[in-house]
């Protein structure tokens, strides 16, 4: 189409924080990109812009009836100082299909990409180059219409931030204890649960407030129809390797379809690993547990790539899971990911996108 | 406690928009009010301000993760000139019980009252005197904290802003049609559907869209677990009349405790009528429908105080209902509760705050 990306280069760039400092999410690069939509008019106006506030109408409808989406991708420095994204065209697909069940208007993926890299080209020595850190990149829609009524908004904003971020093992990959939740429910089938949208991520507050009051890093979500299902494991999709297989919740239409999720099985598959996407209850795990069954489990999602479950608590129960040790398989997949994400191994599948 | 609202008066009214025009939520008053939230400080710096857009950080977490929660309330015009609120308390309380579900700091009752009351005075020139007119209020909290991290927000906006709204009913208290949702889900038991939280609006666009593409006015939420028990009507509570009793769903923790619902209970026990809170099977409706003991229906909120249901329309069944014309019941209970909000009527359970 030839989507014309305006540049407006800010004057005064700002101070990189050292790396030791850097966290997730808490310093962002010197530009922005956005987008307007208006009703009649569709998406117009892309532009990349120094990083700046926003201005909205306290009517905005992303306060009252949270219309919005998000996604969550990474740019990766490699030894050579080349740059790359991780399987980009994953995640604008995602995007739209968050913006599908949200009832807000698709956005051209070829534009998105172009934005994307030009951002991160603009941006580019935002990208810190030590081991394990990355540039973390937060593309998201809001809904701006002034108006009260409960309806889809006629105007929105797309934009997309960026964030140097550290390595998340700063002490090498370490396992959590998890705190298995009952009380409290994240999304349900029919519900946005498959939506990377705001509301999935509020409902969620509590319970992890709770489960960090005890002592436990995140919390791992039940259905909410059987309250038996395992779903997701805090912000991730979750993995069991019981005895020589591995098992793993079936996109079951109430969680997202973590892109993680899939590089995984992907990669486990090609080692010849079987991998089974099938409901799991949360007593299986138990039972295999107390039997020795349950050699592993992890999270997988884009910001920690691989997070190895050291522990579970359900209900009044402990479980020590693989001697409480990162295992073997969770830490192969962790090197071999990363590994490709950093140009350190090849890359089987074609999933960079070197700029 | 004596808190301080610092006023601040706009030094150019805006011009009021005729009655005939005002729709719902389109037009907002000359000033606002708004309060400050950080760690440490709390709540603190109320003040009213002129109307006027509100500035964030693009990684201002209400935009990413919801953390976000909102009330819904009228002031209303007597025949005499006073102004009235309906049962304010009520809202100040419902405030909080979102707020503790969001993960947000709770906010000081007095201090709220007073804001709303100050508020209110300070644009009374806003509020409409023409037949079923008021000004719809609406106090909101947002996370302001340019923070990508999941947790709870270190600060916060509360504000309020208002809108004269026109009469629901224009031409006359008029039934609609409700299209029964069977495929989406809107909230469920352990998730955030008993607080007025955004998230909870944005998961209903999708249905609404669809039902309205079929000619449904709103949709008639389903619980999400069985799929079988009547929730709400769109953002209403929703009542049936059965033979002589009237029957509304008992408060699961899925959907919001309304306050027009509680008050129309009360008005229909004052009366001498039976009042069942249960849960209601959808078949069970159908069947009373069939058979005719399905009197009536209507839904209950503060935007339509009544809203007369005259049609659902359940997988391929259209079921009639009072021969799709408003009740008896559902007439006396709208006539009832504006007498009392305007005036015109007793306010026999003290419900009214003038200011
Ligand atoms: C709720 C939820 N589940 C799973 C994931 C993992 O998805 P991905 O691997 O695409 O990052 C994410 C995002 O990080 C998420 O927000
Ligand atoms: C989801 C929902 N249900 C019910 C209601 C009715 O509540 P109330 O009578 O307090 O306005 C509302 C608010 O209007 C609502 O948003």
């Amino acid at each position: 189409m030839g989507w014309a990306i305006e540049l407006e280069r800010t004057a005064s760039p700002k101070k990189k924080p050292k790396v030791s400092e850097l966290g997730f999410g808490k310093y962002f690069t010197d530009h922005m990109f956005i987008m307007n939509y208006d009703g009649g008019q569709g998406w117009h106006h892309p532009r990349i812009v120094p990083y700046q506030p926003i201005s909205l109408d306290p009517a905005a409808k992303v306060f009252h009836y949270g219309q919005t989406v998000f996604e969550g991708l990474k740019a990766y420095r490699t030894a050579e100082g080349g740059i790359r994204l991780f399987r980009p065209s994953k995640n604008l697909q995602r995007l739209n299909l968050s913006n599908d069940r949200l009832s807000i208007p698709e956005i051209d993926e070829q534009l998105f990409l172009e934005a994307l890299m030009s951002l991160v080209r603009v941006d580019s020595d935002w990208i810190p180059g030590e081991p394990e850190t990355s540039l973390y990149i937060r593309p998201y829609v809001i809904a701006t219409e002034p108006l009260l009524g409960v309806s889809p908004s006629q105007q929105y904003l797309f934009m997309i931030i960026m964030s140097p971020v550290g390595s998340y093992y700063a002490e090498g990959i370490n396992p959590v204890s998890i705190h298995v939740e009952s009380h409290y429910v994240r999304a349900v089938e029919g519900g946005v649960g498959t939506a990377k949208t705001a509301g999935n991520y509020a409902a969620g507050l509590k319970a992890q407030e709770g489960a960090s009051a005890k002592g436990y890093t995140q919390v791992l979500w039940l259905d909410g129809v059987h309250r038996r299902y395992v779903e997701e494991v805090g912000s991730m999709n979750v993995f069991f390797k019981l005895g020589d297989k591995v098992v793993t919740p079936a996109l079951n239409g109430s969680f997202l379809a973590g892109i993680t999720r899939d590089s995984a099985i992907q990669l486990l598959r090609h080692w010849g690993i079987e991998v089974e996407e099938r409901p799991i209850p949360i007593d299986e795990l138990v039972e295999a547990c107390r039997s020795g069954e349950l050699k592993e489990a992890f999270g997988t999602g884009t910001a920690a790539v691989i997070s190895p479950i050291g522990e579970l608590s359900y209900k009044d129960e402990k479980l020590v899971i693989g001697g409480g040790e990162t295992g073997p398989l969770s830490k192969r997949l962790y090197d071999t990911l990363t590994g490709i994400q950093y140009g350190r191994e090849k890359d089987p599948f074609g999933w960079m996108v070197e700029l």
